[in-house]
Parts: structure tokens; sequence; C-alpha cells
């Protein structure tokens, strides 16, 4: 048995980092970027109008007010994405809407709000300093400048920066691929008639939107029996993926078989239990680049591994940096105990109380019971060597979300 | 002008929820429930062993000990998915794997390690309690118990246990169909080049992955321009949605235009400036059941208040309860000023350190800095009424991920 800590260091020295594809802007939202991104332009590409008025000589309007307004001559209009050669001189201004390059000669922009409206000319009510209501080139991207990093999740925020730099495409990493297959004589497919000591399939279907989730692209090979043959055919199938997840046959009179069958298929094992609670009996294993973890029929130790090791392996090969959850402190509702020296990862919800959040445990958190996961906005983690943690006590939770 | 939660409040009292439709579970991550999900099974549908093992009467243990074991005769053996119809009487074991149906008569399983096996026979090493390494029928979710509420958030624990209870497919909302028009005669679009006084259309970018990233299903419309017919063509096409954003066209001077053609559209104007910096010249109204929102064009102000509004608004179309974003602690890195009496979203990134986070406010706050929201872990909310926070304060931090 070894820490998490060792396993996940097991597995990311095993990760190559994928080979990237190029996609269009619009898909690239929530893939990871496989180049770091210079401006090729400046934005603004030219001194603008950062509000509508009018584009004057600063100097001109010193002692203009409410009661004195100055008066200029307006000799152009200017809506955003024209522009005008006339150069602005004293005693002249030019109407400019937001985002219009500011004409020559002009150097502030005076509000809309501050002026009024007149035959050819326009009164002025409030003086402006030099730049002001100005955007300069470059004020927000220099080019030449390193504006995304590769590895750099693409969220909007970076669609509308490759948008706004010109780019119709992304250099992303490509998706894993990865290979679901569950194990067990007594899972059975949704949608058919369970018989005495059968359950439904759910691993696969939780690991499935788990795998979408992480930014990885998932396959469901089926349901592999308890036989050696059928088992052998769906890891051999599996390990075509780059990433392999069996689910169930890692109890301790499961193992063997299972076991057996890696070995017969090539994968070389380099852990297979875990100090983690629930979660202990998870292995990974190694077929040329092929990851292959075996995760524990329990639907809550499958899913909390996965969080804690296949997760990662996901965002390192997308050659993510950082996959480390937010956590979010909060008051812990209910006395918990640790009953082992494993790592323990108890289900809580949040609930906001005031401008705090309560930390609510799952009433069961036995490894079976689905419904704790249903419940949970994160986890509370509770080292090997905390045996309780008080009610009352603030504590830290690792959103899921 | 009106403040946030007022523009918020007429926003969600025009939101209609929409109609239902049935997906395949592996199409439903992301979705919200259309209907309350009863449990119509127990899930364990049979009292089994939670342990490999062996399944036992707890009191013929009771003397066991690893000096002086108790030696059972086994008379079975069940696999996961199989069951036997062998009784367990005093003195006898049955050999159990997890999962699999607890023989009639036993009423606990003693742990595989605690046992050794022998010809026909099982030595014992422990005693074990009466119901001990059992799950009871039910334990999980009980029949007739309602498992999912309608306008649940589908994530991977909600599709896992939509199939332990056997669904193959599930009744959810359907997106809301939103269309993005993007105004203004300075915007080319991204691959073209640019001609002075130009800039890349890069709102629609953000818009479409904000909606995708929401729940809604997005589609580009193109770009208006500044003209009343091109303007009406396009907001006519738009109004055939359920719900249409318009970028740009929204300050003063461009409002005219905009504000005829919509009226002309017969769209009917409930507010046009909300007290939010960034994205004060923002409107809302509506055309039969389709909302309308007028966002500024300046790309920060674009995106703050799709979040304000907009998203709130598609939440509330999928039925969902609760759009509130997790709030987060963190030590405040640099003094920020509000600069006026509107609401202020500070765009900040969380920085961990030791257990804490910093919010590093974004180097510049202007509303054309896109920058400033690939920065942004967040928001840090400034109510009008305050004016500075000192560095180093504790603040919360709304979370954008």
């Amino acid at each position: 048995m070894i820490e998490l800590e060792e396993a996940l260091e097991i597995v990311l020295s095993q990760v190559k980092v994928l080979p990237p594809e190029r996609v269009n802007l619009l898909s690239s939202l929530g893939r990871t970027l496989a180049e770091d991104v210079y401006a090729d332009l400046d934005i603004p590409g030219f001194d603008r109008a950062a509000m509508d008025g009018y584009a004057v000589i600063s100097k001109d309007t010193d002692s203009a007010s409410r009661k004195k307004p100055v008066v200029l001559e307006v000799i152009a209009d200017v809506p955003a994405g024209y522009s005008t050669k006339k150069v602005v001189k004293s005693g002249k201004a030019v109407r400019i809407m937001t985002g219009a390059p500011l004409p020559r000669g002009a150097d502030a922009v005076v509000m809309v709000e501050d002026t009024e409206k007149q035959e050819g000319k326009v009164k002025i009510f409030r003086r402006v300093n030099p730049e002001e209501n100005v955007s300069f080139a470059g004020e927000d991207v220099k080019k030449g400048e390193l504006i995304l990093p590769q590895g750099s999740l693409i969220r909007p925020a970076e669609v509308a920066m490759l948008a706004t730099l010109g780019k119709k495409n992304a250099l992303v990493r490509t998706k894993p691929k990865v290979a679901i297959v569950s194990t067990g004589d007594e899972l059975v497919e949704v949608g058919k008639t369970l018989e005495k000591g059968e359950i439904y399939d759910s691993n696969s279907f939780a690991l499935f939107s788990q795998v979408l989730l992480s930014g990885g692209e998932p396959y469901r090979l089926g349901i592999a029996r308890d036989k050696k043959e059928n088992l052998l055919a769906r890891i051999k199938e599996g390990l075509s993926y780059q990433l392999l997840i069996l689910s169930g046959g890692v109890s301790v009179g499961d193992y063997d078989l299972v076991a057996d069958v890696l070995r017969e298929a090539g994968v070389k094992m380099m852990f297979w239990k875990v100090a983690v609670k629930p979660g202990k009996p998870t292995f990974f294993g190694m077929r040329k680049d092929t990851l292959v973890f075996g995760l524990p029929g329990y639907p809550v130790s499958s899913m909390v591994n996965f969080e804690n090791l296949v997760r990662p392996a996901i965002f390192s090969m997308l050659g993510q940096r950082d996959w480390q959850r937010i956590r979010v402190k909060a008051i812990l509702k209910e006395t918990v105990l640790s009953g082992g020296k494993r790592k323990k990862f108890i289900r809580v919800k949040l609930v906001k109380e005031g401008d705090k959040y309560l930390a609510v445990p799952a009433p069961s958190q036995h490894s079976g019971v689905l419904k704790s996961m249903v419940w949970a906005d994160g986890f509370l983690i509770l080292p090997g060597e905390v045996e309780r943690i008080e009610k009352g006590k603030e504590v830290s939770v690792e959103l899921l979300r």
C-alpha cells in the first residue's frame, strides 16, 4: 500500500503530453492551448475615443464651465469604424463615437454628456485634461507580447482574446482517448431487467462523464465478464487507447484473475493499493504509452480515485500544469471520524449561511452509497493521522464542480 | 439607471421555463432535470456482502481469535452476480465475494484477511458482530424515495445515479436557443484584414462561449452594420430565437438607432441603464416570449453583464434555482478604488499562499482591456457605497470558472 501522493507521482512520471491539433475558434472552448500565443498587432490598433463625444485640443477647454461654455466648430463626424483625415486645430472639434480613431491634432475627448450640439458647433461645459477619454494604441495588448502561454485552459476570455488578435483557429492538445471497461458478472446494462444478485452498471457512466469534464474523449467498451478470455479481449481492445480504465475486479478475490490477464496483455503493474478511503484497491500499470487504471467497483471509490489519480493524468496529458481544485473554508456542521489511518475523502455539501459556508457531511459515508456523491459539493480531506474533526471547526473543502 | 438587483428581478420576472425533452443518459451531462426522479427499486436490491470473505452466523465466531481460530465447513462459493439457495446453519460458512447476495441463515461476513482457507473448510481468526460487513437492501436508496428533484444539474454523480436506477435516458430541459448579433461598422470578422479604425469582432465569440457554459445553445448571426435596414433584418432574425443578445450599439450615440429599430421590431424596452461598472449601458426588452439583451460593446462590459444578467436568465429558463457562484475568501493584494457610485466588478486572480488565497487585481480595470478577463479567476464586487478596500483586508471573491 502506498500513499496517495506517491501514487500520483508514479502516474505523472509516466505521462506524455499529447500532440497538438488545430481547431476552429468556436470549438476551442475547454481545450488546452498547445502553443504560446503572441500578439501580432497592437490592441487597440490606434489611439481611439473611449467615450462618445467630441475630440478636442484639451487646452481649448481650460475655461469651460456649465455657466461659461466654450464653443468649438465641428469640422467632422466620425462614427466607429470610420476615420477622418481632417486635423483638429485650436477652436475646432470632431464629433466622435466610442472606438473611433482620434483625429490628428486632438489630444482628448469631451463626453457627450458635457456638451450641447448646435448648428455646426458644439458647446463644451467642462474642461478635459490631456489624454482624457482616450484609449491609446497598445493599451490592452502590445504587438509582440506573449498573451496566452502554452498550457492555458481556453475559457470564454481566452476565446475572445484569440478573436481580438484575429485568430480564426487555435492550436490545442488532442484529447486523450479513454477506454472504459466495467468488469463483473453481477453487472447489467441499463434498460435490461435485473435478476437476483445483479445490479446496473453505473460506474462506466460516472467515469464517462468524469472523463468528459476532465477534457478527455471517453469510450465505453462495455461490460467484461469474470472469465479470462472475455476480460483479455476487452483489455486488449482498451490498450489501443491512450488511457484504459477498468472498473471493478480489483478486490482481493477478483484481483488474481485481473492481474493474470493484465500480465498476459503485457501490462507492467506499478502499484495496486493506495492509502485512501474510499478507494484502497486501486491499481496502475503501463503498456507502451497506455496508462492503465484499475478502479474499485464501489461507485464512490471509483469516482473518488478518478478525481485523485485519473483526472490529474488527463490534465497532464493535455499539458496543463494545474489541476488543483479550489478550496473553500467552511464551518463543519457534524463531527467526522476517520476510522483508520488512510487519508479520507469525506463527501460534504456546502450550505450558505450569511457570508459563510457550512460543510454538511453526507449522512452515509459508505463507499457503496452513491447518494453521498449526489449530495456532495466537495471533499473534506482528512489526513491519515487526523482521527476526528469536531463540529463547529473551520475546515477546507475541495470543490468538485 | 436602475440597480443591478432590480434589473435582475425584471429579467427573471419575464422568464418562462422551457419545455422538456428526453435524451440518452450519456448525453445528459450538464443538462437540467425536468422531472422528479423517484427510485423504482431498492439499492442495493438485496442484502449483500460488503467485503470479500465468508458469510457466517456471527454467533459461531464468538470465540474466534488468531490463536484459537474457529473452523467452519464451506458449503458454497458465491461470486458477485450469482447467488446460492443453500442455507447457512451453525458450523457452516459460504465463501462470498463483495456484492454477492448474503445467503439465507448468515448474518455477517468475515473479511477474507481474517481467514485461512483449508480443504473444504475455513479457519476464522476474528469474531464478527451481527450485520458486520453486510450492506442491507435499500441502504443507499429506498424504493419510492425521491432521489433527484426537478431542476437538478446533472453532474457525473447524477448520471451514475440514473444508471444505478436502470434509466437509459433522462428528461431534461431543452436548451434555450440564443442568437448573438454584434453591431458596429468598426467590426471585422476574424481571418480578414483590418483597415484603419477597424477591430476584430471578439464579443460574439466570448458570448458564444459564455452561452455554452451556461447551458444554452448559441448561434452567431454575424455582424450587423450601423444602418437601419441591416440592423432591423438581423434583429428580426434574432427574435425567432428564445433569447437575443445584441453586442454594442448601446452607447449614447448609437442608442437612438438601436432603440428605433427595436421599437420597429416590436420589442418592448424594460430598462436600458444599470448601475454597474463596467457595463452601465445595458438594456433589456421583450418581444412575445423572446428576451432581448443589449450588452455594451466594450469586451469586459459585455462579458461582465452577461454573467450578471444573461446567465441567470438562461439558468432560470432551464428551471435551475441556483445560479450563485461560489465565493472564496482571499487577502487583497493591492488597494482597490471604486471611482464612482456604481456597483463595481473588479477582476482578480487568485494566488495560493500557504492555505490562503491572495486576490490580485488585474493591473488595468478599464472595460476595454480584455486582458483583465484573461487574468481573472473571479470578481471582487464593490458595493456602490464602498469607495476603497485597503490591501491586506480579507475579501470575498466570486469565482468565474
